[in-house]
């Protein structure tokens, strides 16, 4: 089931650099450990922008939640999701 | 090149309704045409609503611009174009 | 799976009343159908406003958008989808 | 009587983790404390945001600030109240 | 208990002045009667708008709802209710 | 003269709990005494939030701005000012 | 006492031009006419919009409103009205 | 003397294609008369949208309005308009 | 050359009120100073807001931002600017 | 392939003033260098406010997201990027 998430980022000014460098980096690990999972098929940059339009496919809402709430980036992303389903003029593989 | 295209169709009410559905019709005929040509690789319906996101993948700005022109619902639709760019994050192929 | 779908309705000032009432009509039905199946546990009156709150149970994405989209109000309403899951501080049965 | 409340916690960055963490704990033996009186049937998790949709039952609108207005996390909430009220086409029970 | 109601009239372009000032005196007749049995306190115009601010004093939810959508002007208007209780500051009578 | 003045007072992060806890005395008093001099007839709270709606009566935008300005909490608050006029459909007492 | 007032007129569609025109002569002989009386001493044009920038004069709201809605464009406009008064660092004649 | 005018396009559905097309004809007319007058040195289309971002170059803003206001498709343009002026890192030519 | 130019003021939190103080002293000479020359004939506080409406009368779009720009509240000021001109309708003194 | 950026600078108040100069120094030394190549050939101030609007002459929308990203300023700038083609009434050279 798929999902368009779009996540923008906020960087806190209360953190230091380095802390910051520092959840970017854990941030990095965690979006690659899903992508390899699958759960994570697209990620796209926008461009001039500290965002990104992503798809996710999962089982559920619950597992969406999980998978993004894991973020290390999460309680500093403005994040929205819309769910998405098959388009009747999309061209079958 | 990657564009996010987010486009949502208002249906006119100047028009009958066997009218509106030739200009859907010759739509879907359009948007298969454009996949096929590999220029739209993403097309997927918002649950909920009148409304899709799709990607297209094109050589420039001008051609993007064609190709959503040249849509049979393009008078009747609010499209937002987001440009896309790689995601350092993203998992490589 | 729980959605909280908002739905306000935009009369059509294009059909007659007659036409609209029939519309409406349709529209109830339809929707005792649905909930009678279980898949819409809570529809709620917004006070004041031609619209409504409800609460739909699916197994997915897909199935919302069919049965948003069987509505014969669906063409005359503006509908906000929003996924939910369990909150953590929810009180358990 | 009922009331859709949409709760959208923003973490205040001038209190310390631990300070914010004792907030949260509290916050959680509230919103229970509230659920067994029958106050707040229906609290669920937005996907994806550090945000709720609930549903309160109460005997006035006095009644409803008092409860919000009790929660921890009340300084640190966007809050939109929709009042609701029963709709014609809902199925009885 | 009260309510604020903000009411902004969209004079309809497919009726005739006639058939709408009809809608027009059957609507402050509807609203003298109201405000006759206390449920609507306040009534205020908005300097320089086809609008009002009003206060009503009900016993729930579905009481408004029944007023308001009582209102001949009810198909015409967008209304915003805003739930109102005790101020602390307020000076007790 | 009749104006709604809708007040919604955002916490300053950077007063201690003590320094804010007495600006709010002092605005107490300062609301109780605008409203022995029949400036100010009507204070609600606003449901669930942290604001007010009120009606003020004065004889100018200038004694209005004086008033509102006069408040402690004034720096702290966004303020909608509305003037108001008498309705045609009003209940004359 | 001042007003800042704007207006944006959108045109109505289901009259005709002639008719249209005939509204906008009465209109300008009604803005003059108010001029000369005083009581709207700023009259602009926005550059590039069919809108205005005025500052009426006035000895209340209720004055205001009886102007603003003598104008026979009044049913066709979008009107803010912003309450003004004299500044502390306003130049002394 | 730069402006920027963004230009949104809303075809009136109360004209008819032929005559808006003939509308279309002059204001490509016009444009290309007031760009050879070096009012108008740059006219870009918006991708995807029936859109244009331009820069006018000229004397006063009351030109910049009989220009605009004299385009043919005036009436049917949502237009913003922003000053510009010299920046400071701008390479000097 | 007419411009509306509106401007509120955000107080910031880093400044010390001693600090703050001595801007809004600088502020309002240098505001005098300024319509001493002729260039901001007209300036009015905003009923209820940290906020002004102003007229400014400049040669240029230039003129204009170095005389804003020479505020000493300019770093906290929200500004927007509004070029005017002449209105048809406009009394001719 | 053109593209209009629209950049508003938000000045971090958790920097030193003498920190930020050197931002805003190094900010117009890149600016110059980006201009020189040839891929920003328009850079104006908006008057009035902390923003350019700005067209940037790049070969994909990975070229401009680096060039913007590469920019000082980048972390404390809201960004808006418009893709741009050629309009058909566009004088030709």
């Amino acid at each position: 089931m798929l999902f368009m998430v779009q996540m923008k980022v906020n960087p806190p000014s209360h953190l230091t650099k380095e802390e910051f460098d520092d959840v970017k980096v854990a941030e990095k690990n965690r979006a690659l450990d899903i992508q390899r999972k699958g759960k994570w098929p697209h990620l796209w940059r926008v461009t001039g922008k500290y965002s990104n339009v992503s798809i996710f496919d999962v089982e559920s809402n619950q597992e969406l939640h999980e998978l993004l709430s894991s973020l290390p980036l999460f309680p500093y992303m403005d994040i929205e999701v819309t769910p998405l389903n098959e388009h009747p003029s999309a061209l079958k593989d």
